[in-house]
This record gives structure tokens, C-alpha cells and sequence, in this order.
């Protein structure tokens, strides 16, 4: 049995923010398929993001899309979260879903259009005060299909003013964190494609602007730890929006595709000082379009922690011996040594001394609650991601 | 002004099947903008594509998607298209957009799924005759999300039975042809994802299987002119699904992400002895997610006719001794001359002479089509892609 | 304890193919590294591949590749290899570095070239009946650099010409076997780039000829699991080349890359029957550029057996009964479930049941043969891949 | 004929540094071809650069590779390239080919192998105060093949301070450039793989320190012009490395592969003011490994050039109109319809016109060079691209 002793402190330290849009439903373009049970607003959204921590005890805030999360008092909402036992956390904001915003939100040629986008942050900047929330995360939806369609340039200033603007509006212990995807739903330029983009519009902002990486942003054969390495070695690796792919950006369970990239990813961030770094969100940003979704986060949930056990197990004092000795092999076999670890007995038990489940996927179906929001969820409308 | 008099009756002969979808709107999982004019129905579609042909010459034909086309009679339906001056194609059938299908169709585990995407299929041929379309297209969408969901050889197995069943429904003038596919929605495995998996299951079923290439779906850095090259060799090589991307499936219109590759598709067409055969069907299957429609076909059928005609005007005695004197660079000169022609001005004529408008986008705007049907196609559903 | 008593005779039964060249000097475009002890002829990379076998009992055959491996009597080599406990196994041919096939050997427009090429192959197999080979394995570095360069078709109708002729003068009991890949050395096409058009040229010749399947050799993102059991389905496989790869054709070690992957593979291989089946070869096809050549390949098998032994211990009925029901998450947790499993402490008490060494790289080293070949082969030209 | 009087000047202004490099053998791993007449010494390599100048006008300097193009006394090197009429540019260190460095240069865990590759660097500037050369390109060719192999933190760490060393020896008139590559020879990590780690790493040198942009340095599908774009926003984009690649860094000649991104990336260079701007150096980094090198280069600045007459040929004013409008298709037309302009008959009589041939290819092949150098260079070692 692995001892997890040396490493307690820092699994019980560990938190991972939930999406409330992984509570309703998803899909591809082609479909959408809807489940018995999915919440109908984000009071429900709340309260099944609640089950994951139960049985977890890894997911204690849950973060908000604005306008999908938007409710009339956002003191009652965070009241309703805490007699859940979490807490609200990032605010999301939503730029890709109005016909004003098909050319643009933030970076549009037209001013009345940015002025419109702009304000939407305020608005999320508002709620984040209502909310308790820290951070605001900016995804740019924003790009174009065709060579010529747009000026990349003409954009990319403009962006860098509306980013001003949000940004002098943050409180002092507010932060925002812009996120960068390689393409989608725009086919030919994304406005901020790259780390590099995100890095350079954030630097140019502040120490309150940081960078979003989300594990599924990025060409086919990137290596996502040298980014991960890089940007907190920049200072300026604000936050994880953890999911996986064998494309695109595929949103699957984090870890599912490629658990040993996972593992190279959370070795990078120990290496780094980022794990349990409150400048460092963890943060789950994917979708359970075939599989259940409750079950779904709590896989989610359980594989980054899992992994990050893997990467704390990491011999490096040996490590480092065998990189100065210009041992390859040695170097290697050290590291690997960790990935293939069966660490779940160790941390079964480790769950069981804190008063949680062994299982927590048979403690969660023992419930019932899948049941009881299948039987009771009837009548109104689905939420859904994307919608 | 180049000399189009040798390559004229094969300018002339020139066909290319338009889907009735890309009339329709389309979009993203983000988002499905809609614009003034959007058919409502298979009527309204067709009256559509008929504009492109009407401007073109291109066009003469409309490929319909059941059960998205659906209409009572469509003996009605196909006297609409020939008042309209074209006639209707390909029949494309539709497995995806069912709740039961959530886990497969033709492939499903459960025997009763398969029954009834059979017979869906089925049904799409005895359209067919009534129709008098040739080809019944088969897309799958179907594979898994997540290792091990799946038992990848059973249901290949099983794909195999289901298209032995359909295949046996077929008249003796018709054809089925079995498209493929990278990825998506489908995002670990595919059941189709490559042409050897096409050529492979249509082999097994007979002449009258053919394989459907879609220029957008394949991995990153595929040569798909070799792909078209090689199923031109074997027979099998049943239609095109033209359109173009830059990232993943991106459906954008044909030769906008990289005319070079068109033009070496083209040329491997015409090598190959593929052009103006009638085994060889050339279909559009694209969306205009934020352009114009019918412009966006017009364009597509132009891109694709002024690529053929630089594919034609390939010196290929003088090519063939190039490569057979081992002269790269004098080889990639002779093959490049063409491309780097310009034929346009050549092609105003030529359509000019046909008592065709020179401008084709001009003549269309002028027409007022465009306006007539914003103010006619009030109410009702617009009709969409994927819906 | 992991319990491998139930499928402790195919582990048993595992065999994996060495390649010769892996003994060698490897390197990139822009530098080949040299080690002491290198081998300098084929003699000394069969003695080097016997400690592999030695401290694994995992690798009991050595692949030759002619012209490398040359010898004047190969009954003397036959012996010198059953002397070291070892068997000499496939042949490679080598048509990519005479001057004459800088545009192509079988496929060359020039009759006396393809002539030269043929013959090549002729005299492998004749070496094959010296050496007791069953199987010719040929990966042709055949395409072109520039569109246009070369006739994609002529080539491909005059690779099956040279086949046939080489198919022709194989003796009952060999096999020949087509590599595909992707690209490399050819920058623009290659003949025989990828499944498909391996299975359509094998499928051609007839039942003695069979697809080699390079881990490392497919299109970014491809479903290797998905080829292996469409192969096997098809009766196709004739062979593995193990390696792995983040990027191009890395030739990194089997696994090191993407274990996942591995794993996905090597259940595939099992659930179509294909383990310690004698129609389908495990060979390694990989190359030591910056680390230990001999624990290099050790490391290897090691890592083959390893995830044989996982996919092996899948419960494949619980699984099946999760894919029937459509329980994704059930079915993808009995698929990592085996995974997951640390089945390296119970390989050992496997390894030393049967003689061999706990830790096999500990053993190496401790045996002093690193030393002493660094000792005496001193002189002459250290052998090199690719060279 | 297209109208080319409004952009002659920046024609005539144009200047592409040639690769001393591209003018001998290159290859790939599997070989390298050999060709009569290839140059033997930097002066004979120099000699032959003189030739592309002579009959284009577009290249009059060669950059220098060291220690390739080492020699005694580098004031006979410049005045021997003065004699040709072409001025000697770039300096580009290498620390790749050195047993020293198998394991890094500038990372290098060891300070006195960092020692040894800052002194190279050193010396390479010492070399360029006779030369005359303004910029030290750094190309990096350190990494690691294996996770686990190196510390990435550290060596990013160690990387700033050796180029800090560098960068402090430079004259006021002197530049450094610092080239990233996504991958190879190293195929797990490399030290500077994309834009962003360059661009943090010579912003915290200072500002005479440089991106170097090499077009065939990216993970497949990234949009290049949109890196572009970035760089000469932020006033970093020092030089380009232009070539094509279809799939890896396949170094083919500049817009071979795909044409229509050429365009799209000197349309970039043109927006953003660096055309003939001398902050941003053209230059080709490419090899001709099975075509002719003298008529490839060639081949290179010719299409540099036409597409730059097609860049410089957009209506930007109109294009501006139909992008701030929301005109998809009509932005998309503009900026097309430069590219599908034929520009060649116009440059063809702009050179006449400056008394240079109207085919440089044909002018070339009569001019007997080759033929010459072909007997002449009879004997010595020729030179080689990475030797």
C-alpha cells in the first residue's frame, strides 16, 4: 500500500471548482441529448454541484456563467450554496450567444457592439461582488471563417482597449483571467489563439490579469506542461480549466484521453510551487454529453486528484541526481515510477479517515438522489451548455 | 487571355450536386445565427439552390436529407424542382438526431435500434424512387466518447450486417455510398473514420458500393488527392463532399483554406479519369454558418469550376516528361503554370457566350431574389443544418 | 498482489522481435551520437540483442536488415545467433540509400531501377531461406517532395508490378509484409502512406502477404487501436512495429510517449485474438538516440509485456455487460481498472520464478557486459542506423 | 496585364537573404544525395548565392553559418562576396553538432558546457564585427526525448542567463534573434518551441534582442499569419526563416506547400508595416534535398517576391469598407482576388525593364554555370546542411 502520509497535507488542501454548466446538457452541433434529472436553473445546478463535493471533498466552490447563471439576487444563491455546504466562485462571462456579437463582442468594428460586450463584464464585475467571487474569466468566442473576412490586427488593439476598461473596474482583490483556444467556433483566426496572445494582452493589463489554461486549447502535438512550466514561471498562470481530447477541443472527462499527460501536467505545476496556490485555480471546464453527469465530475474530480498524488509521489531528489547524470533512462524510470503507482487503495483509505466514502461512486448511487431529481425534475427546461 | 476552347466541353459537362442543408442555417454547439429569408421547408430549399444553377449552369441538381426534406409526395416535390430548373440528387440518410441513437444505429448493441435505423434506410430508398435519385449516402455519426464504452470490433461487425441488409434493397441502377470520417461528434472512436474502413466495409457488400470522400474529413497532413488518386484506381470512388477547413470538420466553403490542395485534387481527378464520369458524383457539403447562403454556394461552385479548368490546363505530356527526366523543379513548374493562371477573365466569357452572366454575384444581387424572399419567409421555422 | 497465475501462460508464450539496428548508432538530420561499445558488425548486434533475451526472456528473435546486416555465410550467423540463445527472425530489405533510388525503387519510372530494387528483394528472400526468415518485411521511403514532382498513379500501378513479381518467388512458408507511412523521408506524398492502400496493395498479392503496422507512423490523432482491429478483422495484420512517438516519427521507446495508448493497443490485440498468434508479429521498431541502447531495449519489452499483462487482466464480461447496457462511465472504470493496475511487483515474483532477474536493468548492469564491450570494441566503424 | 507601377518601388526595395547553407547537401536521416558541382567551402557557397542575385535582383546578402562557414580571415570572406556583388549578413551559431551538447548547450545542466556554448556565441559576435553582420540568429536545437529526462524550469532559467551573457556582448548596432522550433531532434520537449517562450525571452533581454519566425516551425494548423501579425504589434519580429512544409519542418521551398498562406502572411507583413522595413529581415531557411539548389533558390525569392506583388495588390481600402460592413463574402473576394491575379507576365517585364532576364530559370540554365561547377568542383569534401 502507498503511503500517502508525507503528502496529507497537501491532498487535503486540495480544491477544484466546478462549472455549473457540466450539470446540464451538452452536446456537438449535431445533438444534443437531454437526461432525466437535469436542473432546470442554477439553484438546481448548485445543488448537484454540492453532491460531488460530498462524496469528494474536492470540490468546494462552483463557478457561474453569466447569463446562464443570472438570477435576481445573487445573495440568495450564495446563501443556497453554503446550506449546500460550497461556495460561489468564478463568474464566467458570455459574448458568443447574441446575434449582435456574430462578428465580435470585445474586438468588433463597431463601437456600440464593444460598448455592449464591455458592459456585460461590468455587469459580471457586479455580480462578482454579490457573489463573493475573485475571479473573472474571459473566453473570446470571437474570430473569423474566412481569409479576409476581418482586420487581426484591427482586432487585436481593439481587444487590448476593451480589456482595459474591464480591467480598471476590477476591486483590488479581484483578478481576471483570459483563456485562449486554438480554434471554434471561429474556423480561420481565433483573436487570442495562444498562450502567447493571452500572455501578451494580459501583461499589458496588470498583475490583476492572469492566464487561463484549458487543457484543451491547443494544436494537435503541443506540450501543454512546458506551457504549464512557462507561464508560472512568468508569473502569470492564473488558472486551470482541466477536461481532455483526442481532437479538437473534445471536452471530455479530465485525464480520460491521455492520464499521462495529466500526470506530466500536475508534476509540472508541484515542480512550479502552483499546487494549492491560491494565485493557481483548479478549475473543471468540460461536458457530459453521453455519459451521467453527476458521476461524470465526481471521475472528474477523483482522476485530478489521483494524478496529482502520482505527482507529489514524484522522487525528486532522485530525479534531479538522474538529470545532472545525464541518465536518460534512469531519469525516466524515476519518474514513471510514480505514474504507475496504484495509488487508489492508499487513498480509499485516506477518504475513509476523513469520514468519506471508500467508494464514492457507489456512496453517490446509494444515495438515491439520482432518483429523486429524475422524479422530481419534471416540467420546465433543461439547462443546457451552450444555450 | 488564356484559351479555354480545348477544355470547353468539359467546362460544359460540368455538375455539381448542391445540398439542400446549406440552404438552411447552421452553426456551432456555441451558437446557430439565423438570417432574413431562410427556407422553411424542402420547397423552399430547392427554389434556393435553383437560384445557383440558374446563375451558373453549375448546379442541376439538389441532394436531399431525410427526414430533414420530408414532404408528402415527392412526386410534387420533384415537378417543384423541375419548374425550378433542376432535379433532385443523392438521398442522404440521418441516424443521429434520435434519442435512441445516443449509442449507435447501424452498430447498436441492441438489435432493435439497428431494426429500426435499418429500416430507416429502407425507407430512404423507396424515396429514392420516387425521387429517381441514384445514390443513397450514408454518414455514420456514430462511435464512443470514451475508451473501452465501446467494443470497437462488434460493432463493426454488426455495421457490416446492417449494410449488407440495405445494401440488398438497392434497385439495380442504385448505389449506395458510405461516407467516412475523422471525428466528431463522435470524439475517441469513429466507425467510419478513414477511407480503408469505407473501402473495406463497401468491398464487402458489392459493386454497387462505393466510397464518399469529404474533402474536410481527415486527420491533420493528409494528402487526400493520394486518397483520391488511389480510389479512383480501385473503382471505387462513388462521390465528393466538397468543402474546406483549416482545424477539424470545419465545413467552409470549398478551396477557401487552401486552393492548392483543390487544385490537387482536381488534377488527380482528371488524372485519374475521374471528371464528368458519372460514377464519380461532385456534391457540396458545406455550411455558411456567417455568410450568405445562396452567394456562398454561388462561390462554391465557381471555386470549384475555375479549379477544375487550371486542373485541365495542366501541360501533362509536358509534365510526364518532366517527371520521367527526374526534373523536380521543372515538373513543380509545368504542374504550378497552371494553377497560378489565371482564368477568370477567361471564364466570364465562356459564360457570357452561354448566355450566362458574367458576374454571377452581381447578377444575383441584382435580381432581388435576395430581398423577395427576406420579405416572403415570415414566420414559420427556418429550416437548419443538424436540425 | 496482483494475481497473474490466470494468464501466466501467455505471458509465457510472449515473444518480441528485436531489431538489429536498434544497436546501433541512431540520431536525427542534424547529428548521430556515438557510444562506446557500440556494435560493429552484425555479429556484435546479435550478441547485444541475447542480453536483452537474456535478462526478459521476452526476446528471443532478431530482425536483419539488408544490406546492414551482410554477412559472408548467414549459416555461420544462424549459429553465432543460437549460440547467444537467440534466433534470427525478419528480414528488412533497404531501397532508400543508393544514389539510383533518389526518386523511388519500386516504384521508380525507370525500368532498370525498379529491376535493381526487385532483385534486392529477390536476394533477401534467398538470404531468408539461408536464415530460416519467415517473413520480408519492406517499408518502401518511396514519394515526392514537390505536387506535381511525380505521377502519383504510375507510381502505385508499378509498386504493384514489383510486388507481385517479389510475392511471386516467395516460398511456401514466408510472408511478405508492407509497412505504411505516414511521411518521412518524402515530404510531399509517399507511396504507401498509410492502412489502406498497405491492405489494398497486400490484399492484391495475396494470402502470404500481410500489412506492418508502425505505432509510429499515422497522421496526428489517428485511433491506432481502431486499425489493429479493423486489421484483424480483415485477417490483415501481419505485424507490429513498436515504438512511440509525441510528434512525427520519433522512434522513441514503445509506450514511453502515450501508455494509454499502449494499453488501448494491446487490448485490441487480445480481443481479436491476435496475442501469441503466430500470424501476427510483435517487433520493436525504435531507435536509442540519447539513451542506452541495451537497457533501452530492455526497457522495451519490458514495457510490452507490462501492458500485455494489463489488458490481459480486463474483465472483459463485466465489460461487455457495461457496453451492452450503455453504462459509459461502469464500462470506461473496467477498462482503466486494468490499467490502472500495478503489475510490475507481481512481474517480478513472475521473472523469478522462472530464474530471471527481479529488476532485469539492476541484473545488466551488474553483469559488467556494458563495460566490457566498451572495453574491447575499440577500432573499426561503429554500426549505424541508417547508415 | 496587371498594373504593377503603384508597388515598384517596394519591389525594387525587396531583399531576401539567402542561406550559405541551402547551397549544399542536405537530407534526412535515412540519407543525403550528393550533386555534381555542390560547393566544397564557404567562398564556392558564396559564389553560388552570387548567382540567385544575378538573376533576380532579390538576394544581395548570405548569411553565415558557424562553424560551416569558417574560415581564416573573414575581411577576404566579405571582400570575395563584395567581388560577386552580394554583402554578407546573419550570423547563425550552431550548438548542435558538438558531443558536448548531446544533452543541451545553453540549458546544459553542466556551467562548463554552458561555458563552451556562450563562448561560441561570443565568438560568433567577434565574428560579425568583421563581417559587418548585424544579427546573431540562435536556433536551439536543446530538449529532451523523454518525460522525466530534463528539468524544464531549470533549464528555462539557465537559458535566460546564458543569453543574457550574450545579449551583453553585442554591439549598439548588433541584434540578437532567437528562433523557436515546435520540435526536433528533440521529440518529447524543446527549450523554445513556440513564439510565446521567445518572445518572453528576448523581452527580458532588451530591445535589441528579437523573435526569429522560421514558417515552418509550428504544430499543424496554427495560423502563422496571426503570429505574425502579434509580433510586429508587440515590435518583436525580427526576421523570418521562410520555407513549406506539408507536414513537420520538411524544409521545402517557400511556397510550395501552400501558396495561399504565403500570401496570407506577407498580407500580414504589409498591414503591419514590415515590408522593406529593416527591423524585419527576410530570409530563406530551407534545403534542397532531390531538386537543384542554385535554380531552388531561385525558385524561392521568385515566390517570395510574386506573392508579395499579390499582397501589395489588395484593395485595402475596399477591403476595409467590406469588413466593417459584416460582408463575408465580399471581404473574402478582395483579398482573393489579389492572390488569384497573375502577376507573373507583369514582373516578367519589370525585370526586363531593370535589365534582368525575363526568365531567370532560363537565363540561368544558359548561362553554362552549372556545367562549370560541375567540372570544376572536382575532389574535396562537398558541403553539407548539418555537417
Amino acid at each position: 500500500m502507498t503511503d500517502l502520509s508525507p503528502i496529507a497535507d497537501q491532498l487535503t488542501a486540495q480544491a477544484i471548482e466546478l462549472p455549473s454548466w457540466a450539470f446540464g446538457n451538452s452536446g456537438t452541433r449535431f445533438k444534443v441529448y437531454g437526461t432525466p434529472g437535469t436542473p432546470r436553473d442554477p439553484f438546481e445546478k448548485i445543488a448537484d454541484a454540492a453532491q460531488v463535493h460530498r462524496f469528494t471533498a474536492l470540490a468546494p466552490t462552483v463557478a457561474l456563467h453569466i447569463p446562464w447563471d443570472k438570477v435576481e439576487d445573487y445573495t440568495v444563491l450564495r446563501r443556497h450554496a453554503e446550506d449546500h455546504g460550497v461556495a460561489l466562485g468564478t463568474v464566467n462571462s458570455n459574448t458568443f450567444q447574441d446575434d449582435d456579437y456574430k462578428f465580435g463582442a470585445l474586438t468588433h468594428e463597431d463601437a456600440a457592439v464593444r460598448r455592449k460586450a464591455i458592459d456585460h463584464h461590468l455587469e459580471c464585475i457586479d455580480i462578482m461582488h454579490a457573489t463573493g467571487s475573485r475571479d473573472l474569466k474571459i473566453w473570446l468566442a470571437e474570430g473569423s471563417n474566412y481569409p479576409g473576412q476581418a482586420d487581426l490586427r484591427g482586432r487585436q488593439d481593439r481587444l487590448h482597449e476593451s480589456l482595459s476598461e474591464i480591467y480598471a473596474r476590477l476591486g483590488d482583490e479581484q483578478r481576471l483571467v483570459l483563456e485562449y483556444k486554438f480554434f471554434e467556433p471561429a474556423f480561420y483566426h481565433t483573436d487570442v489563439p495562444d498562450w502567447g496572445t493571452s500572455y501578451a494582452q494580459v501583461s499589458a493589463l496588470g498583475d490583476q490579469a492572469m492566464v487561463c489554461l484549458d487543457t484543451g486549447h491547443h494544436a494537435p502535438g503541443t506540450n501543454i506542461e512546458f506551457i504549464v512550466m512557462q507561464l508560472l514561471r512568468l508569473g502569470k498562470l492564473g488558472s486551470f480549466d482541466f477536461n481532455s481530447r483526442f481532437y479538437a477541443d473534445d471536452d471530455l472527462i479530465v485525464g480520460a484521453a491521455d492520464p499521462f499527460q495529466l500526470f506530466r501536467i500536475l508534476f509540472e505545476v508541484v515542480r512550479g510551487g502552483g499546487l494549492n496556490n491560491p494565485d493557481v485555480a483548479f478549475m473543471l471546464d468540460q461536458c457530459h454529453n453521453v455519459e451521467e453527469k453527476i458521476p461524470g465530475q465526481i471521475r472528474s474530480v477523483l482522476n485530478v486528484q489521483e494524478m496529482t498524488a502520482r505527482a507529489l509521489l514524484v522522487d525528486r531528489e532522485a530525479l534531479s541526481a538522474a538529470q545532472q547524470s545525464g541518465d536518460v533512462l534512469g531519469a525516466h524510470a524515476i519518474f514513471n515510477d510514480a505514474f504507475y503507482t496504484d495509488v487508489r487503495p492508499a487513498l480509499a483509505d485516506w477518504r475513509e479517515s476523513r469520514g468519506l466514502p471508500r467508494d464514492p461512486f457507489a456512496a453517490y448511487a446509494a444515495s438515491g438522489y439520482q432518483q429523486r431529481i429524475a422524479e422530481e425534475r419534471i416540467g420546465g427546461t433543461q439547462a443546457g451548455w451552450g444555450a
